[in-house]
């Protein structure tokens, strides 16, 4: 099922998708696709992101450091916090910050969490998702390199992208992660070549942190990271979850 | 002032604080100290701490590197994210994780945001603060030195105690932040000691997030951090602000 949370009377309400539409099923309203104002698929109390989830993004990455070497053992995942305040819906504008000199596109599978979770396992991990979207972890690069903590490279207001909608079905392992600026692809990757699937992920971060209804994970990049710049359109298009879509705008 | 939230008749209450007790001017209700509950000081859409912002708990931390040598220029502020879930309030547990090795205590002066603000001036910031209290930035050391990011170092669950309640009078700039555990005092400073003062911080982080009412800044530890363990009892003790006092037990 796919749903989307689309401002109504003044106010966030989760409509269904149907064709050309949504509903509202409480109201027995209908709102035309082009009527719907499509807002962030959730309202979190915190981002969680992966890092280095695909092995060929690993080696881009790699092949950027000074040393050109594997820095160290990735036993664990690397996880990561952005603030709610970086959250922007579908059609919503990726503002380019003015003090920012590198940014960059990471289209990324994102899991909602739909129950309280803390120490689970994998297996439990299952029955407490909402749902799914695509997410854009955008990146200001050389403030990433420059930082100890990532919390403004990754969390400028605006560098979390998030939709359109939540698609309740579970991705297929065979799904497509494609992200497109200006209409041509540059990261692909599919849902089984996470080195980490979701309920692990899942699993890890609530081993130290309790998850709520609402919060957010983005699940990691494909390979093909590159830079935005205002005037550009950047696409996640997740097959089986949808097409995310963003303009980049000066600050 | 001295403000505090409170539970009251099942939900959260701002209360005036008044010899022996709480006040709700609303209902003209008056409430005992014993007979308060008091919650966190508020309800932050975001955490953010900084680090290294006394030069001798710097100089006790380099100490600490294997180096032993400064590691890079301090051009900028070090700031990271807790994420909400890590909030406890006065006289709530600290909860030791059952996978943690080495957890400290770092007792700190914090702000409580009280206006949207985004690239403000740090006189600009003055007018935006809603007040003051005390914050614990309970940190697990070996997962700050194994982990790229922090997320879990600085967020395990009620790893950041705040409270007791809100002072909006500023912080004298002589006043002791004092850190006891057990009733000895391990650590302390002085609000002028600190590297950069509350409001160029705040100016600082403003200019890549949107801080929002609620939203609360750590404002970094004085030297003396050291080793918490479950049975001890951690007082963040801040003159004009108030004392935060939490039991540290096992998971």
């Amino acid at each position: 099922m796919r749903l989307a949370r689309i401002l109504y009377g003044g106010g966030p309400r989760l409509a269904r998708a149907v064709a050309g539409g949504y509903v509202l099923d409480e109201e027995r309203v209908e709102i035309a696709q082009a009527d719907a104002f499509l807002l962030a698929p959730s309202e979190p109390t915190k981002i969680l992101a992966v890092g280095w989830n695909f092995p060929e993004h690993i080696e881009e990455m790699v092949a950027r450091l000074p040393t050109r070497t594997f820095p160290e053992k990735l036993d664990e995942p690397i996880i990561f916090l952005k603030p709610p305040s970086s959250l922007v819906p579908h059609l919503g504008p990726i503002v380019y910050p003015s003090d920012a000199t590198r940014v960059e596109h990471e289209g990324e599978l994102s899991v909602v969490i739909g129950a309280r979770m803390r120490r689970v396992t994998p297996e439990q991990a299952q029955a407490g998702v909402l749902g799914w979207c695509c997410g854009n972890d955008v990146t200001e690069r050389d403030m990433q390199a420059r930082d100890r903590q990532w919390w403004r490279a990754k969390g400028y207001d605006t560098f979390a992208p998030l939709g359109p909608g939540l698609e309740t079905d579970t991705p297929d392992p065979d799904a497509r992660i494609l992200t497109r600026v200006n209409g041509e692809t540059r990261q692909q990757g599919r849902v089984r070549d996470m080195i980490r699937d979701p309920w692990q992920i899942i699993a890890f971060v609530s081993q130290a942190v309790t998850l709520l209804p609402g919060d957010v994970i983005m699940l990691g990049t494909p390979p093909g990271v590159g830079p935005l710049v205002p005037g550009d359109t950047v696409e996640v298009d997740i097959e089986g979850v949808g097409l995310l879509s963003n303009a980049v705008v000066a600050e």
